[in-house]
């Protein structure tokens, strides 16, 4: 094994060079390390934006009314949202901050849809005053919400309601969200998914334009997409035949899986759309349906093989007949995933990505608690203290989870391409930790 | 079960008033969150000095030389570390930025103990030139880089080495962290220990006064801290015969555990001292040993019950015949323990105390993932939308970990005592979430 092997899970651009050194958008990682500081996150644009167009493409090309949105929980930046809106796609926000992220973004609002299981009334109304395209009403409490913002606000709102369809898309528990025990959504088999949908109708403030579900994240089979839609279908002419019910829009949520590790086998855009699209269009005709405008949801497929996470390695620790603990400079407080969801990632030496490995380590972080471990029993080269170790595929849900444990900064984030490098986010100060603190 | 057979496990201050409301440090907490906002952190004055004193007292009635010093890592803040040190506390610190909390509340430097697996020579360097009383190093390569920075500044430093004993506390994987299998500390058994005593004693820029190990957290037991004392005494004992150290200063660390839920059965202060105390002063006498200071570093038993968690439930979503889902506007960006430890709270209606429970619901908070669940399947009585949940015991490594995931701000947390409010840290704006965003 070498840091060579692993390159199919690092950003589309990246190269090991005939020194044997990671390169990603044209530049040498090490330098960027040296300029940049560690712990460093590089995101490779070449990988957004062929990703982006990737999944238009897909899905696209098979059912023309698509829009993609990118679900920015996954990983909410600035000058990343800027960059997906100049490929097309719309936006999946969760939360005020997320729509404060689009705003400073200053991007189209149209293609925006707001989700979240429990929004509040302050959100409901900055949304619909920034002009939010969509709000996806989780349940009936949020519908009675919004039906009071609105009224204040002399508005009218585009609305989409999630319903849950009960169908388990056999991904971690932690990230498992349409089944019946959700704390998402509306069920459909007990009534209340269709009492929400009569309520919405007969609202002259909100405009109910279609229906959502979202099966959970990363879903690797695509089974689970096509039960979802036929339950969702048959709702949708459950409710067409009781109250006239027009489907305009449908969305199957995101849930696309990303390869984390070489053996991993996460299916292509082309995969998830030929499931979804044909199921979707079938179903449909075969209900006497009209088509609906459909929206997808990728956020992880979008970003996690985008981004590397680069470490400087510190302390070496070799506990004879055990294992070698390789410490690096950042950890759970920039990626927990790991300690939380038991993920795996793989790591390489950024200037030895030639060398063969000589046996296993375990790369641990300098947070002070045990379970702040990167990467367990990994083979390497021989590891020095110094040396620059890099985790592919670590875009999605690494800085979006980040926090200030133990008092440590956030890292810096810049995007490559083209041999250039700009700065998506400074790195974090100590003054930055201590702002709220009332001193 | 009311709310009111949960108040042993809320702050000292607390009690029910005739109306069947929350009061802690003598403000009605309703009215706190209705001032302050939700999610709000309240912090009880009482319990944090009555806490920092009983440890005090705990310890130096039976063994003078004790000093407590808090971890930060539970919770730093800066109005926090001046309350404790008020108390006459140290502080125990992890990093640079923990550093920077101590200056910023401008205590003293001379009882901070400065930890880590893998301390930057940067933040020696910081931690050296602040006037951190001590330095703890934790591996070969901290020393070399340790030696390197005093060098540079010309400076000498008191030092204490920490050991690994090898002893299981039998607390959670994620938080055991004094076994040889650990990121932390030099063995003893393997040598490595020695060989760094060694060398440290041959420097003239370091100045070796003691030993320190830590087990984990928390540690219920109280067998683990006389074994490991053993362990560091032989050690200490070992080294003075083959090098002449003679172990002025000794720390067993921390791990004190806290009491969340009512049926927690944590040890007092003066339970942990009775084993320490006597384990240290025997086991010295007994080898031969001077009796050294000693430095104890609670950080979860000071703070977690001086701590409520105080929320507004929003949704209410019950799935006939599987569960109930109360969902309220806080949940795993302020408070991870559930999601990553399996951490179980106790759960009350911050104005309906005295009533009885109706049966069980389960308390989610407002984030885009099925597994930030807060609390599950617990009884309380009838819960609205608009109802204030708190949970207590949530004073320690909650906002320690909190994130921005979704793009939540974090809470406001205030400090309460004799009927007065005191504002410790702001709840911050979605300007803040952004502010190291490149625009």
């Amino acid at each position: 094994m070498r840091g060579l092997d692993t390159l199919p899970v690092f950003p589309m651009s990246a190269f090991v060079n005939d020194g044997g050194r990671l390169s990603i958008g044209g530049n040498d990682v090490a330098e960027l390390a040296r300029v940049h500081g560690t712990p460093l996150y590089v995101y490779d644009e070449e990988t957004l934006r062929t990703t982006a167009r990737a999944f238009r493409s897909a899905f696209q090309s098979r059912y023309r009314r698509t829009t993609v949105v990118y679900a920015c929980k996954a990983f909410a930046n600035v000058g990343l949202v800027r960059l997906l809106a100049e490929e097309g796609l719309g936006f999946d926000v969760v939360s005020g901050g997320e729509i404060a992220v689009i705003e400073a973004a200053d991007v189209g609002r149209n293609d925006v849809y707001f989700h979240g299981n429990n929004k509040s009334a302050e959100e409901l109304e900055y949304a619909t005053r920034s002009g939010v395209g969509r709000i996806v009403v989780d349940n009936l409490h949020e519908l009675d919400l919004l039906e009071g913002v609105l009224h204040r606000l002399d508005a009218r709102q585009d609305v989409l309601i999630r319903i849950t369809p009960g169908v388990d898309p056999h991904t971690h528990a932690h990230t498992t969200t349409g089944l019946l025990d959700s704390k998402f959504g509306l069920p459909v088999t007990t009534g209340q998914a269709e009492e929400v949908v009569a309520r919405a109708l007969r609202s002259t403030r909100i405009n109910l334009i279609g229906l959502h579900f979202h099966l959970g994240s990363p879903i690797f089979e695509r089974e689970p997409y096509r039960d979802a839609i036929g339950i969702a279908l048959d709702f949708a002419a459950d409710m067409k035949a009781k109250y006239g019910f027009i489907m305009r829009e449908f969305s199957p949520g995101g849930g696309f899986a990303a390869r984390y590790l070489i053996t991993d086998d996460a299916p292509a855009p082309d995969a998830y759309a030929e499931v979804i699209c044909r199921t979707l269009e079938d179903g449909c005709l075969r209900r006497g349906l009209e088509l609906p405008a459909m929206t997808i949801e990728p956020g992880r497929a979008i970003v996690a093989r985008a981004g590397v996470a680069v470490y400087t390695v510190g302390a070496i620790k070799e506990v004879p007949g055990v294992r070698t603990y390789v410490a690096v400079d950042g950890g759970m407080g920039d990626n927990i995933r790991p300690a939380l969801y038991g993920s795996r990632y793989e790591a390489a030496l950024v200037t030895r990505m030639a060398e063969s490995s000589v046996g296993p380590v375990t790369v641990a972080g300098k947070y002070c608690e045990s379970g702040d471990i990167l990467v367990r029993d990994y083979d390497l080269p021989q590891v020095r203290s110094g040396d620059l170790i890099a985790l592919p595929a670590a875009g999605a849900y690494c800085l979006a989870m980040s926090s200030h444990y133990n008092a440590n900064p956030n890292p810096e984030v810049v995007l490559v391409g083209d041999g250039s490098a700009r700065l998506l986010r400074r790195r974090e100060t100590y003054r930055d930790l201590l702002a709220a603190d009332v001193v």
